[in-house]
């Protein structure tokens, strides 16, 4: 009873109901995944860390789980050969479980990835040598902590839509993220839109949807 | 010498600078027009009240100026006929200037918008009686004020991209639209990015990037 | 001499003193329960998480424990049967425990409760599917996190006062709940009221006395 | 085409649409007004300043001015003669085109009220000498701006919903009403819920809603 | 050479330096107590844990430590009986740390107090039954939390300095104490000043002041 | 009816009810005054502009208007020669008419004031070359806008009450006072309270009545 | 006696007292000129509107305004040729005025400087190209308002001390620049440090200093 | 590949680059140290504990832990002798871990350093017999909590430029250090530049960056 679980999803939106992991209890995640499992959806559940994932893992271990992005999943059989790909970059080295979020949920999806990892602005030569591959995608996910400046400087150099996953990646002034996130939704560069805060869930499905959309397949899984 | 203007951005970005006209002194639109129209480029400037825009068509009468949306364009000869159209959904009457802004910019850009206004949820069955035509777009903006519940209520209901821009309108704790932009960010429906308050234009601007790409056309406008 | 404890409040206000136990030590909870159990009050203590709850059970074994809602209360003998109903509905799983801590709070002050659990709007039919019943209730209480727009979609739908109550749920932009208290405090649908982030009790509370007056009777208590 | 007028709200929520002048231009409202008459509907247009109301009684003489609430509605008759009245308090002077917004609201949807103005707590005793009479009232609402502390203090000698509506009145730190609304949320006395900030309409819609229910009337208005 | 005690600060201010022990090591604590004794200056430390306290006991067994206050000092002999009295009132069982940081800090100072605790305003009748003794006070110390409505009741109700401490009792909007702090700043009662959130060592060191100067003693304690 | 007048607060709290002209009418002011001289109360109205004082002083040409200070008040004959004086200083030009709100306010409350104008901490010479007298009095009241330091300094220096009074002198992140505020309430030295922004009025009701309590007269005004 | 200027100053600062004409009346403005002037000290005077520009000019005309920099000087003679100079780079057109403000402040303090405006990150060509020039210099000033990435990017790539002014150019969720003073605050590049929201004088009076120091001389201007 | 190690940082920026050890596991820090090791460079780690210090001097027992300030570093081997010095100021005991990570990190690029700690305001006598010192340094790093005072009465006594950084020493409304920050903003002192809260790290980077300057070599390190 504690749950609804929205079982016409995947018809309605493209893609079966992800859980949300954080704020829920083993038992209350093994139970929506046994009723999804019955009804033979995909499974991608977010933010759970390695306590629930051994626990969950033992009732299902068929499934994997992705640590450093801290996702479960069903098991990504080959790396998804989608034609078009999204580029993932982060800024450092502490925004890659974001980054992952993002990136294996865009390949769960059935969408190819091509990550560009500690690129950040403040030696933006490492940004530069990697433009050519990063236009190449269709879609950017541009994921940074701090000031967020990344997001800027990438949106001025594709001709891609951008989304932009602020981090809480920072201290002081940086507010948990808030002060990454208000930064990037004043970004100069047209063509950039923002989600939540450690979001990089939200950053590979929206990308992932715009791929589908250019392959004509709405809502295909590559598993 | 007070302007660069960033001349190859149709290269780079698949579509000319856009002026915005805010803060702007009406004799600076005017010379940063002057030099694009001499590069041949499309004319785009948002943000103009009346009183400069009658100045600026003084000097350039061949521009239009849309009124309610407070942009001045190379004219819309004849409404676009992409292949595939946006979504155009605004909450109130008072959203009106920003919705406009997001459609005048997706169609100067050369795409079709089939517009849905005053749908706020406040009396939902004006927005469900309407849903199967936003469906049929490939992509929804999303305007509203206040709370900004109708994002989240369309981006359960759609599984196309949703950029969902906040507006100023409201009062109070709305505090200017900051609400509106935090209610959005935090909204529970995967598929919905978010702009800056009023931010019409990027709306249309994200919008317009993806019908480009799935039509294989990455910078045409359809003036 | 720690604390003064309202003892005519159940006259002045329609119902004893209620004990807020979080940032009160298990022996000042019991102390004040000692006391309103000898002046014949009926006991109702929030926000008692387990360690506290089973201290206190062992000096009062008759009292209940409700997990849950993280309530201790005289216990509630027969579930009430008044004449009208309150609806409390709640968006997602993790808004639980508020929700049942306004639904006890209802129930224990002798109200009849029908509830309607994980009824989020990033999947309306679930709401749209239960409105007739929602509906023939007298009051709502609306409980959501994020962006909290279950709030507006109901306080839309009904012709009756509609509690909303915001939760903590969601992270980053959420900012442990403001977003959900600014966002519901905006509501474009009028015949809503907020009260403070996860304040089940406070939604519970209000509803019941709603109830009592119509029907008449101002301060019984159905345990 | 710029507004859905929501024609059968009375029938879903009880009374007819509420036209929220602010924002709106003086014939866009004249436009509305016009439809809404040609259905027969109540009329109310909140926060329509002189110049705008001069403008819209040329075209509707028959609607009336209130100019302290700056309310346009149907003409009241007669004061309403309810069974059962709600209680209006303010706590300054400077709370009166509010407190009259909430009280004129009420009365135009049929209900009794009963004034009780300037009553601050900075000298509670003219609060205190009133208290009987508020009491009697079924409703509360409280509009108060500064620290708002008349909410509690209210909230603590009724046994009747509070609605606590803050006011922007207030300087410094007051923060244009945020801090009294913060404050509001507060509350420590239970049966208060809030409103938005000088939102005396849904103060008063919400309590003439309790009203017809005790009166067993869902939807007739007395003008 | 890490800390550079103000040992001239008893003649400057009229008290010694007072220890702020919070974020101090026991060790650092330890040793600046041991160059005030040094210098035969009177011991104040105040948020003391109880951990800390042990360890510094042992070494001060001379010294008193108060638990509930959280402050180590110098003891005090008899409970001081200065010639008038400080009003120490609080609205509830959670404030009563603060409460007596305040108190004992104005006794450790060498002045009487009075406490008035658990007296907040959702039950009003227990401050009115004690005014006349918290008028005959020279100065008032008004420590709440939540809304802190009691520090304006109070201010209207004495003729003497009101010295508010918000605490930061509460949850939700309450921010940790901020919006208490904010709603006290705007009391609409003339005579209040405000102290920095839990500063109950700040309401009785002001509080001791003024009642030396009455007494014509600037810097006497009385232990 | 708009007003009831609090006509015992002189006996209550030592002086009359000041009139706060902020955000009244002209004519509101007036009744008011008229009311208060009817019942031949002391004068004292604050935030005056020179356009409402013109209309006020036409109908009681007795009264006096301060303006710099923006107040109107009976007139000060003599300047009040009190035993004790109120020590008021500020930072800079700007803080000019708040600084001036408060001792004025002291003064007609029979209080006699010593100025120390434009010593802000950036020239500290300014303060030091004038400590000695500053410190003579009983009272300080320190008003500054900025960063507010000056509060900091002098409250290390002297050893009476000081009342903090943040101004809204700055810009940015000044946030209209909001930061000085702050700053204020987080002073690192004892015996410092804080007022809203812009409290002159509320600096110099505090210090008078410590005043009046030093001379054993609680009410007496000198005019 | 309205300020008590800062005569010394120039001796103990290296720069005589400069006044911030904002919040000041134009005679107020010109007293403290007349004064200076009498001293014999240099004069610059920050935030002068036209309007009062053009009544002190009336007095002094042989002080020289700078319209876009809105400053009041000793007339710069000839272009300060010092051995070193600085970088002053800006975003967009709108920042120009305080642009010019640093400019001409470290102008007007004798030292060079080297425009580049326009050169903000949406188009980083804009600023690559110029990046030689910009490290030449020894100091570099950037003013930018949005999301004010530009800081990070120069201070990326340059290795001298950057000063990072925010603008209050840009709308919605800049919350008038309190948004780029975060961002820049939080900057990832080492060798940054930031200054009030449109504070340019500051930029300019810190970047002066530092060349003043590497030419060995510490307080000389030239006019 | 999780890292892209910035090599030529110490050309293009004239120190090698510095790892930000908060965030990052004892295992990625020892790989990066390991990767910059193997180039030759200088190491410098900021904010490691005690923990994670123990692990990686396991691996490179050859480098230094500095445990106050949380630093790990290529060994000091004499205190650097430059011709000019940095005058680091703290104002209290809590700020020592910011003061010496500010201190140390000057000290490993080579300059010298003067301490002068715990010479907050509250004392100012003790800030003020340092002063001469102080200004004999070549520039000043001023480090304080609470409200910040310390930087506006530095910035005012000195002709160098001035680094503020605020700590997150202070409670309640000192919001971990904001207000502090917002203080530092706003200093009336011109010459004071800000950095991020507890950034001592970026407040002794400026200083040895100008110092380098002085002494005309760019990038040597002292060890
Ligand atoms: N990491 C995530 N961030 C944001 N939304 C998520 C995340 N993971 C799942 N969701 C969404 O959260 C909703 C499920 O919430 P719940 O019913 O609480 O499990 C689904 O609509 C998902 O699309
Ligand atoms: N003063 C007011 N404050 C808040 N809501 C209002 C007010 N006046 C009208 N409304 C509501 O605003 C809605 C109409 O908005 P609109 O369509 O923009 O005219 C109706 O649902 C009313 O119930
Ligand atoms: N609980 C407290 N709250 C505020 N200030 C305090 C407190 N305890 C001590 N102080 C003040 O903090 C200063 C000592 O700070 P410190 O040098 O860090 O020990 C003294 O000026 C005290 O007056
Ligand atoms: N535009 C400006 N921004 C910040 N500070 C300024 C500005 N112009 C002048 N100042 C500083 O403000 C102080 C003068 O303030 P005042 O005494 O109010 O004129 C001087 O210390 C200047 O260094
Ligand atoms: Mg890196
Ligand atoms: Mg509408
Ligand atoms: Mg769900
Ligand atoms: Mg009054
Ligand atoms: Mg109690
Ligand atoms: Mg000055
Ligand atoms: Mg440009
Ligand atoms: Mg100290």
């Amino acid at each position: 009873g504690f749950a609804k679980i929205d079982l016409h999803r995947a018809q309605r939106q493209g893609f079966p109901e992800v859980i949300f992991g954080q704020g829920k209890t083993k038992e209350q995640i093994t139970k929506i995944i046994s009723s999804l499992i019955f009804h033979n959806e995909v499974i991608l559940v977010t933010r759970v860390d390695e306590m629930k994932a051994k626990y969950i893992l033992q009732h299902y271990p068929n499934l994997e789980y992705h640590q450093t992005a801290q996702l479960i999943s069903t098991p990504l059989k080959d790396i998804p050969q989608s034609k078009y790909y999204v580029s993932v970059l982060c800024a450092g080295t502490s925004d890659l479980p974001i980054a992952e979020e993002a990136a294996l949920t865009a390949e769960i999806m059935g969408v190819s990835v091509k990550r560009f990892y500690d690129v950040g602005v403040s030696g933006i030569h490492r940004l530069l040598s990697n433009i050519h591959d990063i236009r190449r995608g269709k879609v950017s996910i541009v994921i940074a902590g701090m000031e967020g400046a990344l997001a800027s400087v990438v949106g001025g150099l594709v001709n891609h839509p951008v989304y932009a996953v602020p981090t809480s990646v920072g201290y002081g002034a940086n507010l948990n993220g808030v002060t990454t996130l208000l930064s990037m939704i004043n970004s100069c560069a047209p063509g950039t839109s923002v989600l939540n805060i450690n979001n990089g869930f939200g950053g590979g499905y929206n990308a992932a949807q715009i791929i589908h959309m250019l392959e004509n397949k709405e809502s295909e899984v590559s598993l």
